[in-house]
C-alpha cells in the first residue's frame, strides 16, 4: 500500500491565532504557518501563546521548509521560537512582503546577525518542496500578499486557504486570483483545508473599499485633526487612510513603533503608494493647522502601552487631545477585548473629541469569508474531503455543516483537533495518533515554564491576595524562638489591615502554644487556622503561605 | 429666591448598572432605584459594586422613600445595604411583583425576620411622597412592570424613564403606556432623565415576539430536549417559552435556583400564565421522551458556577448533554463575559449538542431602546432640559447629541457625572457641587474595605505571582540569625521553581553578608537584590516580599 499523508494541526484548531499546519509525506515535511497566539483573558501575566513542538523534536531533519501564508502574527510570530529549535538553516518560503516582516521579527528575537533562509515566492507563482509542490494563489484578506496555497502530494492535490475573504476592491496590493485557483482545483482536489473564523456571519464580508465613503465625509467635515487607529499590519486601511487624507488636503503623520515599522517596510518595498508629500513627521504635524492633519496610529485593541490608550488616558507625549479632534477606531474589538475598548471610548470622550467606532460608523469591514464566501471557495475547489481550520470549535463546526449543506458527504467532512495525526489517502482519511498541541506559554523569557498549575496560582492571588505566616522554631528544641510574623498582601485595606493582622496572629500563637512540632504539623496548624480566621472574619480565602523559620 | 430641586445621581452615569438617583426638595428625598453593578474583569475577587451612601449619611431623617422602577438587579441590588444604613422603616414603593422579587432579596442579606415597609404602587398609580407625587407609567423592558416615572415637585414636573424600550407586542405584561405618558407630559416637563444604554444603535430595538418564529421552528423541529438559558429576571422570555413549548406538546422543567425562585414568585403573583401541567419537575422530565422536554436554565452568561457551565462542562448533577440536545443561548453576553460565554458554547458543541445563539439564531432581542425609541421618548415628554441618564460616557453623550439633533438647546443639556450635585430650577440648572461618586467594591463581608490599592496589589500578583524572602537577624547584635528562607508562588513551574530559588536564595545571601543592618536597609536589599534577580533571570516582576525575622 502507498504510503499516506500525514497532516497535523498544531494550532489554530480551536483557538483564534497560533495557525501551524505541519503536512508530512515519508521523512518530509512542510510546515504551512508559525503563528503566536494572544492570550486570553484568565490566562494571567502570559505574553504570548506559541505551538507546543513537541511532534517536531525527533523530525527535525524531515522539515525540507516552512511556507508563510500571510504576514500576520497569528500566522507568523512563533516562527523565531520554532527556529530555536531547528535551527536558522530551515528555508521560510513567503513573498517579499511578508518576508521583510518575518526578518525584522526574526532579528528583533534572535539578534541583528542572524541570518534566516529565506525564499521568496511570487504571488502567484510555483515552488518545489521536497516531495510537494506549492502552487500560491492571491487570495484578499486585511493584509497584501495573502495567499492560498494549492499543495501537489505524491497522494494527490491539497488546498490550504489561508486567511480569506474574497474582496475584489481590496484597496491594497491584488484581488483574489479565483481564476488561477479555479485552474488549479480543475483537475480535481482531494482535500480543502479552509479558514472558519467568520463561519458565525450569513451573507458577504463588505469590501475593504465599502468604508472609503465614511472616511471621505470625516476627512472632510472633521473641524480638527483627525486621529486614526488600526492595526499596525492592516496596510489596505493605511493605503485608503493615506489616499483618502491626500484627497483632503491632509498630510500623514504615525506615532507607534508597530506602526511606523510596517509603513517603512511596505513603502520601502513598494506595498504602500505615498504621493510626494503626504507623509510628514509627528514634530512636523503639530506645526500645521489641525486642519490639514491626519495621524496614523496604534492601540485600537485598548492595549494600554499603545498609542490610543496613552492619549485616552492623557500620558502622550506628544499627543495632547482637544475638542476639535476626531478619533476613529478603524477595528473591531477582538473578543476579549470589548470592556478594554469600551473604556478607552469612554476616556476618549471625556477629553472632547468626537470618536467614531463601529458600529456607530462604518469604519471597519473584517478579514475574515463570511459564509457565501465560504460556499464560494468550496464551489471552486470542489473537493473530496473537507477540512475546517482556524477558528474555535463552534466555527469548526458551522464550517462543516455549511460544507454539508452543500452537499458535501458527512463522512468526508473532518472535524480535527490541534495534536491530531491525521493521514489522508485518495480513498479515505482517518485520525491514526495524537501529539502534543496543547498551549505552550511564553512569559517574559520563560517558555513552557509556566502551565496551568502556575495560573491557577495566580488567580487564587488574584481573588484574594495571600497573607504569609513566618514560624520562628529552635532547631534543636522545636520550641518557639520568638513571635509569629505576619504579612499579607491584595487581601485588605492597608487601614484596616494591621488591625486585622493582628488578630490573626493572636488567633495563629494561640492555635501554636503549648508543644514541640514537626515542620509539617506546624504548617499544617498554621494554614489551617489562618484559613479559617479569614474566612470567618471576611468571607476571603487568601492564599495562605505558612514558613517555617529554623533558628539556632 | 425659591428653593431649587436638587438631583444627585449615586450610579449609573458612566456604568451600565448600579443605578441610583436623589431628588431633592428641601430636607425631603426621594430615592430612584437602588442598583449593584456586576465587576468588571479587572476588578480582582470584588463580588459587587454598589454605589457611595456617604452623602446620605447626616441626611436619613429627610428620606421619604425609594420607589424601584423595575425588578432587575441593577435597579434593586443594592437595597440592602442602603437600608443597612437607613434602616428598614423606609418607606420602599413599587408594583407587586417588584415588590415580591425585593422582598426575597432583602430577607437573604438581612435575616428572615427582617421586614422592610414595602408599599405597594399600580403600574399605572400615582403616589404621594413627601414634597412629591409620583405618577408611574408603563413602559417595557425585558421584566414586567416597568416603570417610567412622573414626578410633580415644587419646581415644576420631572419625567424619568426608567430602562425602557418601546415594545407593543412585549410577550407578558402591560405594553407601554404612551397614551398616558403623553397625558402626563402635556401640561409641560421640566427636565427629562432618559436611559441611553442603547445609545448606539441605530433603529427601533426588535419586538420581544420576533424571536417566536425561531422558537418556534425549533420547538418543533428539534428532535430531542430543547435546553433553554436565559436571564432568570427575564419573565417575558419565560413566558414565551412556557407558550411555545406547549404549542409543540414539550413540558417545561426548570434548573438553577433564581430561575426556579423567579418562576415560583411570578407565577404565584399571575405574572406567569402556565397551562396547566405544563410545568414538570427535574426528575420528571428525566423520564419522558426527550421530544416532550423543554429545559430553562441559568447560566446565559457563561457564569462558571450556574447550570449551562456546568452543563458545558459535565459536571451539571441533573443535566447530561447528548447529541439529540439543542441547546438555545437565549441572551446576549453582557461586555466583558464574550470570552466566557465563547468558550462555554465551544464546550456544548464539543458534547455533541446543536448550540443557538445569537448572532447565528435570532433568539433574543435587547430590553432597551434604541436611537429612534429614544426619539420617540423625547417628543412625547418634550421636556425643556433633558439629563440621560443610564450609560456609559459615551452612551450618554450619543444620547445627548441625539436630542440635539431633534432641536433641543445644547445649553438645556446636561451631561452629568455620579456625585454631582445638580440644582434644577424652572429657569435653569447646574451642578453646585459634589458628592463621593465613586465605586463601593464588596468582597465577602467587607463593604468598601477593598479600594483601588489593594485591587493594583491583587493586579500584581496576577501578573508573576510573589517572592517571600525572611531574614533572620538576632535582636541584639542585628547579625544573621540562621539562613535566609525564600519562597514563591504564581512565578514558577514547581520543578523548575527549586532551582530558582536557590540560586535567588544565593543571591541574597550574598548580598547581605557582612553588615549589622537596620530592618528597613535589610528590606531594601533584600528587595533590590531580589527584583534583579528575578528579571535578569526570568524577564518578570514577581511582587517581592521581604520580612525581617527578630529572634533572640
Amino acid at each position: 500500500m502507498a504510503q499516506p499523508l500525514r497532516f497535523i494541526p498544531l494550532g489554530g484548531l480551536g483557538e483564534i491565532g497560533r495557525n501551524m499546519n505541519i503536512f508530512e509525506y515519508g521523512k518530509n515535511i512542510l510546515i504551512v504557518d508559525v503563528g503566536v497566539m494572544f492570550p486570553e483573558n484568565d490566562m494571567l501575566g502570559i505574553d504570548l501563546v506559541i505551538p507546543n513542538f513537541e511532534y517536531l523534536r525527533d523530525k527535525k531533519d524531515w522539515v525540507r521548509g516552512i511556507v508563510i501564508t500571510h504576514g500576520h502574527e497569528d500566522h507568523t510570530g512563533a516562527l523565531p521560537f520554532l527556529l530555536k529549535e531547528l535551527g536558522l538553516n530551515v528555508p521560510i518560503y513567503s513573498t517579499k512582503l511578508v518576508l521583510a516582516l518575518i526578518e525584522r521579527k526574526l532579528k528583533e528575537r534572535l539578534g541583528k546577525k542572524a541570518q534566516p533562509d529565506l525564499r521568496e515566492v511570487a504571488l502567484s507563482g510555483d515552488v518545489r518542496i521536497g516531495p510537494f509542490t506549492v502552487h500560491t494563489v492571491p487570495l484578499s484578506h486585511s493584509i497584501p500578499d495573502s495567499m492560498a496555497l494549492v499543495i501537489d502530494t505524491p497522494v494527490g492535490r491539497l488546498v490550504h486557504s489561508g486567511d480569506f475573504k474574497i474582496d475584489y476592491t481590496p484597496g491594497a496590493g491584488e484581488g483574489p486570483s479565483l481564476a488561477r485557483l479555479a485552474a488549479l482545483s480543475a483537475k480535481g482536489v482531494l482535500a480543502l483545508f479552509s479558514d472558519s473564523t467568520g463561519a458565525e456571519r450569513a451573507g458577504f464580508t463588505p469590501s475593504e473599499k465599502t468604508i472609503e465613503p465614511t472616511f471621505d465625509r470625516i476627512m472632510r467635515e472633521a473641524p480638527g485633526r483627525v486621529i486614526v487607529a488600526s492595526f499596525a499590519s492592516q496596510l489596505n486601511r493605511i493605503q485608503q487612510i493615506i489616499d483618502i487624507s491626500h484627497r483632503h488636503g491632509r498630510k500623514v503623520a504615525i506615532a507607534g513603533r508597530s506602526m511606523e515599522q510596517n509603513f517603512e517596510t511596505a513603502r520601502k518595498l513598494g506595498y504602500l503608494k505615498v504621493p510626494k508629500g503626504a507623509h510628514i513627521r509627528l514634530n512636523t504635524a503639530k506645526k500645521l493647522p489641525p486642519r490639514q492633519v491626519t495621524l496614523l496610529i496604534t492601540g485600537s485593541q485598548g492595549q494600554p502601552e499603545a498609542a490610543l490608550a496613552r492619549i485616552a488616558m492623557g500620558r502622550h507625549r506628544d499627543i495632547v487631545l482637544n475638542d476639535t479632534d476626531t478619533v476613529v477606531i478603524s477595528a473591531h474589538p477582538i473578543p476579549g477585548n470589548e470592556e478594554e475598548v469600551g473604556r478607552m471610548i469612554n476616556q476618549l470622550i471625556e477629553r472632547g473629541a468626537e470618536v467614531l467606532y463601529p458600529p456607530i460608523a462604518h469604519v471597519h469591514v473584517s478579514g475574515h469569508a463570511s459564509q457565501e464566501e465560504m460556499k464560494l471557495l468550496l464551489t471552486l475547489v470542489n473537493p473530496k474531503f473537507f477540512i475546517p481550520i482556524h477558528g474555535e470549535r463552534r466555527h469548526l463546526h458551522l464550517h462543516a455543516k455549511l460544507a454539508e449543506g452543500m452537499g458535501l458527504k458527512r463522512k468526508n467532512i473532518f472535524l480535527l483537533e490541534d495534536g491530531d495525526i491525521f493521514e489522508i489517502r485518495p480513498n479515505g482519511c482517518k485520525v491514526v495518533a495524537h501529539a502534543p498541541g496543547d498551549y505552550v506559554f511564553v512569559d517574559g523569557l520563560g517558555v513552557g515554564d509556566v502551565g496551568p498549575s502556575v495560573l491557577r496560582e495566580r488567580d487564587a492571588l488574584a481573588q484574594d491576595g495571600f497573607v504569609v505566616a513566618v514560624i520562628p522554631v529552635r532547631k534543636r528544641t522545636r520550641e518557639m524562638a520568638g513571635e509569629v510574623l505576619i504579612d499579607a498582601r491584595g487581601v485588605i485595606y492597608k487601614e484596616q489591615a494591621d488591625a486585622t493582622l493582628n488578630q490573626a496572629k493572636k488567633a495563629l500563637t494561640k492555635a501554636l502554644k503549648n508543644g514541640k512540632r514537626s515542620r509539617g504539623a506546624l504548617e499544617n496548624i498554621a494554614r489551617e487556622t489562618l484559613r479559617r480566621y479569614f474566612y470567618q472574619s471576611t468571607r476571603r480565602r487568601p492564599v495562605i503561605v505558612p514558613l517555617v523559620m529554623e533558628v539556632d
